[in-house]
Order: C-alpha cells, then sequence, then structure tokens
C-alpha cells in the first residue's frame, strides 16, 4: 500500500504529557482511528494526521509519530486555528448538523464568531490538503476520512490532479431541510468540497441518500458550485474480529469479568457502552428502564444495568450538562428502585477498556439506542465477543441497523414506551431464539468487517484512478 | 354556504369569566380564527369548535355561542382529557415536530404519559367527528383546519361518507427524517388521519412536498394503512385587506402611532409582532441587531427595535423560559448600547393589538425570521397597512417566503451574521427601492387574500364532491 495516503484527524499514535514533562503514547481511545490502526500497520502507506495536543507537538519535534511500517505525517496548524476549527466547527456545528442534535429554536448561533471559526475549518483543511499534495507518492489513493476534513477532496482536486481521492464520512449526512440550518455559503463549500474528492463514502444507503438530497435543489447546487451529482457509495464500516476475540481472551478481561460477575451477583445484565455523547441517547435508556421497572415489577431486584460511558467532549458545555443530567438521572432511579442488596444502575464513567470487552462478552441484553448514529460499532463489536447469546436491542436510527436488523430487537430511540418493551421481550426471550438470534448477528458482522471496508475504499479509489 | 362546515379548535367567538362569574365574550385573539371569522359571517354556515375553558362551556349553556349568521356548534371533551390532548400532543408534540423544534437528546420524551395523551388526543378528534357527524348537513362540504384535528378526515370518511372533507395545516408539515421521532403506530395514525380526508390542503409546494415525502416509505404507507398517495393541493392564506385597512385608520390604532412616535424620536424603526413562541426566532433577531450595534456604529442612537410579543402558552415550561430568555437578552442589550435619549430595544409583552397596526404601519424595517413557519400572516399584514415605504426582512423558512421573495430581503433565519447584514441593507437603501419593493410587495399580497383562499378551499371541497 505504498501508493495510499490516509488522512484523519486523529491519527494512529496520540501523546499525552508524563510526569516529567515528556510526551508519553496513549492507546489510541477507541473510535475510528483504533479501528482503521491495524489495518494499516506494515503496509507502507502513509497516514496524515493532526498534532492535536502540546505532547503530540512535542512528540513530532522528537520523531516519536511513528509507527511498524507506516509513515506518519503530522499536520500542525496554529493552536488557536485548531482549537476553533475542531470545537467550534467540527465538533459543535457540524456533529450537531449531521446527527441532528440542534435545539434550534436557541441554537446554533451562527455570528461573527462563527464566521471567523469557519475561516479556521477551512485553514485547517487547507493545511491538510498542503501536507498531503507535499507528501503523496505520485498517483496515489488517498482516503479522506470524516467530517474534519469536508474541504480536503476539492482542494486536493486542484493542488493535485494526478491523485485518486475517496471522502468517507464516518458520521451520518444531515438531511436536506437540517442542512439549510448552515449558512448558504458555508453549506455551499461545504458540499463542494466533498463532492470535489473523486467520490463520497457512507456507512448507509440512507446517509448517502441524504447527502444526495442536498443535490436535488437546484439553488443549493448553484451555491456549490457543482454540476450534476457526485459519484457516491456506500460500504459499511465492521470491526476487527480477531483482534477482538485476542482482547476478549486476554488476562485483563478475565480479571474484569471476574469483577462484574461479583457486581451482578446472578443478576441479569442490560449493557451500554458509550462515549458521554448527546447523540447516544443515554437519557432515553434509563427512562426506559424506569419504565421498565415501573411497569413490568417482575424485573425488580433481577437485573441489573451497567451503562459504560466515557467522558467526552468536556471542553462543550453542552456535553458538561449532558453528563450532570445522565448523573442525576442515575442517582434519582437508583434512589426510587435500589434496595439493600440491589443497585438497579451502575454508571461508569471511566474508561476502563477491559471492562468494556468484560462487559460485551457477558451482557444479556445490549442496549445500543442512539437518536442518530453513522454506525455505531459497539452494535457490532458485542455479538463478536459476546459468550451469553445475548441479545441486541437497537435503535432504527443507527447505520448499523440496515445490516443488523434481521437479528436485533428494533426500536425507535424516541419512544421510551418502545424501548422499554423492547428489554422486556429482550429478558424475556427463551433460550433457542437467544441462540438463533446471536448466532445470525455473530454471521452478519463477520459477512464486512474492517478489512472489506478497507478493501472497498481501495477499489473505490482504484477505480477512479481507471476513470 | 350552508352547505358547508369548518371545523376548528378555537371557535369564532371566545369567552373568559367576569367579574361577577358570568362569561364574557372576548376578542378571538388573532390567529386563524380570527383571520376565518369575517370570511362566514352571514354565510349560514356552521362552524364546529372546541369550548376550550369553563367560561367557553358556561357560555355554551347559556346559548351565547352564537354569531350573527354562523351557526356555532360547540364540542365539549372532558376537561382533562382535552387539556391532556391540547398541551401534550397538539402543542408539545405535533407543533415541535411540524416546527422542528425539539432538542432531540432530551426531548420529546414519549412514555407512557404520553400514550396515555395520544389516545386523549385520539377522543377529542373523534368527539369533533362524531359532533360534525351528527350536524352536517347531507353532502356538505366539511373544511377540517389544522394539526389539532389531525385524525377528524379518517373518521369522517367512514361516520359520513356523504361529506366532502378537506384538511388544511396551517402549520409546515414536518420533514420525513423528523416524523420518524413520533412512536411509528402514531405517525402512521396521524398520516392514515390526514390521508382519509378527501384532499389534504397546505400554505406552500414545500410543506406539500414534506408530507408526501412520508408517504415515500412503503414501511411507513404500511404502517398508515395508505395505499397510493394522497390528493394534496397548496393554497396560500392571505390577510382580510379590506378589514386590515379599516382597523388602521381607527382611532385607536391613530392614538397608538401618535404614542409610537414618541417613543421613536424621530429614529429609524425595526419592528416584529409575534407571539412569545419558540420558532418565531425572536433571539436571534436580538443577537441580530446586537451584531448590527457591534459591527455597524452609524446605527447607534439611530434606531429603535420594538418588539411587540406577546404571550403565549404559558402551560408549557419551554415558553416560559424561552419569554424569560428574551427579557433577559433585551435587559442585557439595552445595559450594553443604551445611552441616557436612547432605549435600542423596547420589548412590549402585552397583547395590544391597537399597539401592534401601529407598529405595522409605521415602521421602516418590518422583521420577520422564524426559524420555520406555516405561512407566517404578520409578513403580508404589514405591507397592506404599512404607510412609510418598509422593507420586509423575511425569513426564508417561512411559508410567505415562496410568495414574497421577489420583493423582500431573504435570510436564513439560523444565520445571525446574515440577519445583521440584511437589517443594515434594509436601513439603508434608497427611498427609490424601498418604494418600488413596498409597492410590489402590497400588490403580491392584494393578490391571494383570505377570501381567495376560501373560495379555493370551496372549490377543492366541490371538485371531491364531483369526483
Amino acid at each position: 500500500m505504498q501508493d495510499v495516503v490516509v488522512v484523519s484527524n486523529r491519527g494512529p499514535v496520540s501523546f499525552r504529557e508524563g510526569d516529567d514533562g515528556e510526551p508519553v503514547p496513549t492507546g489510541s481511545g477507541g473510535g475510528l482511528a483504533a479501528t482503521l490502526h491495524p489495518l494499516f500497520r506494515g503496509t507502507g502507506a502513509t497516514w496524515v494526521a493532526a498534532a492535536m495536543s502540546d505532547a503530540d507537538r512535542r512528540a513530532a519535534a522528537l520523531g516519536l509519530m511513528r509507527d511498524e511500517g507506516i509513515r506518519i505525517v503530522t499536520v500542525e496548524p496554529d493552536v488557536a486555528t485548531y482549537d476553533m476549527a475542531y470545537n467550534v466547527v467540527s465538533n459543535a456545528t457540524l456533529w450537531y448538523c449531521h446527527h441532528h442534535l440542534w435545539d434550534l429554536p436557541r441554537r446554533p448561533r451562527l455570528d461573527r464568531r462563527w464566521e471567523e471559526a469557519w475561516a479556521a475549518y477551512r485553514d485547517v483543511n487547507r493545511a491538510f490538503a498542503d501536507t498531503v499534495a507535499e507528501h503523496a507518492p505520485e498517483a496515489a489513493r488517498v482516503l479522506v476520512q470524516d467530517y474534519h476534513l469536508s474541504l480536503v477532496g476539492g482542494m486536493l482536486a486542484s493542488l493535485r490532479p494526478d491523485l485518486s481521492t475517496t471522502h468517507f464520512s464516518h458520521t451520518p449526512f444531515a438531511d436536506p431541510g437540517i442542512l439549510r440550518v448552515l449558512p448558504s455559503a458555508a453549506a455551499g463549500e461545504l458540499l463542494a468540497g466533498m463532492a470535489g474528492s473523486g467520490a463520497c463514502g457512507f456507512h448507509t444507503a440512507r446517509w448517502e441518500a441524504s447527502f444526495l438530497g442536498a443535490f436535488a435543489d437546484p439553488a443549493r447546487r448553484a451555491d456549490a458550485g457543482v454540476e450534476g451529482v457526485p459519484r457516491t457509495y456506500a460500504t459499511p464500516l465492521g470491526p476487527n474480529p480477531p483482534a477482538l476475540e485476542a482482547e476478549a481472551a486476554s488476562d485483563a478481561v478475565t480479571g474484569a469479568r471476574e469483577l462484574l460477575d461479583e457486581l451482578t451477583g446472578g443478576r441479569r445484565l442490560v449493557v451500554r457502552v458509550d462515549r458521554v455523547e448527546l447523540s447516544k441517547n443515554i437519557l432515553r435508556g434509563l427512562w426506559a428502564f424506569d419504565e421498565l421497572l415501573d411497569t413490568r415489577p417482575r424485573w425488580r431486584g433481577r437485573v441489573t444495568m451497567l451503562a459504560l460511558a466515557y467522558p467526552s467532549r468536556e471542553a462543550l458545555a453542552d456535553y458538561l450538562a449532558y453528563r450532570a443530567e445522565v448523573e442525576h438521572t442515575v442517582d434519582r432511579l437508583n434512589e426510587r428502585w435500589g434496595t439493600p442488596g440491589w443497585v438497579p444502575i451502575v454508571l461508569d464513567v471511566g474508561d476502563d477498556r477491559a471492562r468494556s470487552m468484560a462487559a460485551l462478552s457477558a451482557y444479556d441484553v445490549l442496549l445500543v439506542n442512539p437518536v442518530r448514529d453513522g454506525m455505531n460499532l459497539v452494535a457490532k463489536e458485542g455479538p463478536v465477543v459476546n459468550r451469553a447469546h445475548g441479545v441486541l436491542v437497537l435503535s432504527r436510527e443507527a447505520g448499523a441497523w440496515e445490516e443488523l436488523h434481521p437479528a436485533a430487537v428494533g426500536v425507535n430511540p424516541f419512544d421510551v414506551s418502545e424501548t422499554a418493551a423492547a428489554l422486556d421481550a429482550a429478558l424475556s426471550m427463551d433460550e433457542t431464539e437467544r441462540a438463533a438470534r446471536a448466532g445470525a448477528l455473530r454471521k452478519l458482522v463477520l459477512g464486512q468487517t474492517a478489512a472489506d471496508w478497507l478493501d472497498q475504499q481501495l477499489e473505490v479509489a482504484a477505480g477512479l484512478r481507471a476513470g
């Protein structure tokens, strides 16, 4: 893969400041980079990513940004510029837009400060494009990842017309009516930037259709300066099953599993594993558990909900508020339902990968109920490592629903009553059906892995080269 | 029109409790009923509407629910049932849904209590349908109005197949992606109820397309039990120009106009007239005025914003909170910019119709910037009564945009910077252009009045009878 360049905001290797002030490597902390990293190790591919912190910048200066068989190239935008692009535009605007998270009567507030942040976003995308243009081999295949880098494809098309560039969105894409919220000029730039790559990929046909829907409006096409319809494709990402299974068999996970068994004391176990993230719909999951206990008293004392929710984006006040709401709701429900021998809901906001893997191996029910989600890899990782014939309760608004619906219990994530009923149905399911569904889920997941996804990206990019 | 039955939640006549406990008639308080009322006076049409309060119920019992030449029939649902249907479903669910007002990570909370409210909504719709079925003349044309009564059309189709029923939505219609938020069964019932009338009307082709978009999904059609595509039409509502002009010439308005002139002291005048309503986007209007004063210092001391915003739906905590946010923002901005001789923003939350008419007659700029709005009659009433060649700054998300865009200054209502620039452009416009635009607006508005709209409804209904 020496002719392949992957481009993403977060790189495969990142650093924190150690006690002595020197950069210390961190785990890549789950997420996209963690899933893609093993696919590129040893391939000779180039990976272009941002230095996201002072520790990253220092590590890059010391030549520590390297990994076996990956040529890592670091983009180092001005810190203030990067922060505006990352926090204001990527995380507080585009993420909200694509996930339909805005409280529209009040937010977003697209004012002068936002215009400056948009200019910063353009500058950061320009820095990425310049770096790729400088380092990409002749006629390379360039795989640009995600909403942080929406403008890179269009920029590369003029900087390096020899390259074959794809842009892949790991988020949903906003419906046309919500995309209208963005300032027209910015929305036009966004669409032009994406359409400027050779092809735009999405996890599902639904997000692909939302993107294409934006081009149905002639005024919008004119804003974007795009003629015709961009080339698109849908290729769902999957997990890395061998790596997951090795991890699940590790001593750390075995130890965590023992602690977990002590915690549940033989009770049934409902698990969720998420970032503390507005789109993950943690609150309605809690309300549904409350309604379950209220309307189906037979489950009182007999089931534990384990919510593993590691903190995220705490630079945004909205995320801090959401975390407080989640914590408050858990406390209130435990007060309402708890007994001396039973804590109904265990919320763990630590980021403990071994504990997450142990929980995924042990769940009776895995609750994945996002309000909107590009894919949701947890819904696919669970069935790979679970050893309890656990049932997946899955939002119909998650990208994973498109593949997994034949074997999951579907819910409208906004419908708390339906979610309570789904939890009840999943907990009540007989062993034969549980085993059949777990087997079917596993088979569906193994049929489209991360490696398959990457092959598809490379094929699409190669096709552009031929065309 | 003795063969015509109009059906709406709020009737042409309503009552409050007088000092002696006896019902006293109130003005109809603006809104839909006030616009339709004069069209039916003296026609012999039947008007079916709810008794919305104890005073209404008492008035109905005393035989006071009458008006010249209109046969008023009152529906009197159980009070608790009506309150759930009106507050929980109509105002806190369907209104939010059609206007895209939800803070989706947190709301709506569609739980058991909501299911009960939906059953209440169905009961109230059933009470309306039963009343219409009882009182409608043979083969009458029945004009059902708005989102409170979405299920009546379908119910009447089986109760009284001789009737020709239309359902008209005065709101927008939710985009398909937002309609998905409702529980599937309720959404199916809603669509089936509307599609069950002979034809569904909307103010604009855009809202009509949103409604039809819901039927593009085969699963959704199956939920609704609807085969094929319902019959739809788009007929924009307009004001009653003769009534408006008479009102504008009244002594009360002349008096209010004098007070207003004292208030502005010869400064330029930006006016808005709304309910205190989440969809009206009052906050971003204030932020835009702030940005105007901040970035275009020449307007400091030279322009007054008069925000007439009468309280609304104060049974909903969200509306109370919004009112507090608006009041707080006005205070903060007046502190920031005000000088001893100049109050930059005058907020009046009283419901003073004469003052509103005076403001509409006098504005230099009328700001109508809703985040989403079925039509917005203020945008059409202003140009009829304004005497200052005032400029209309109009949201592209208001239904009125579809007709008025050739002569208005358009804004993306979410874009505070664009709104500030539009206010500046409107205030800076030369007299020739102002006069040309004001004349063009007036002509556009007079071309489609409330009477024209009613003729179109009757024609559509007559067409159903023929077909």
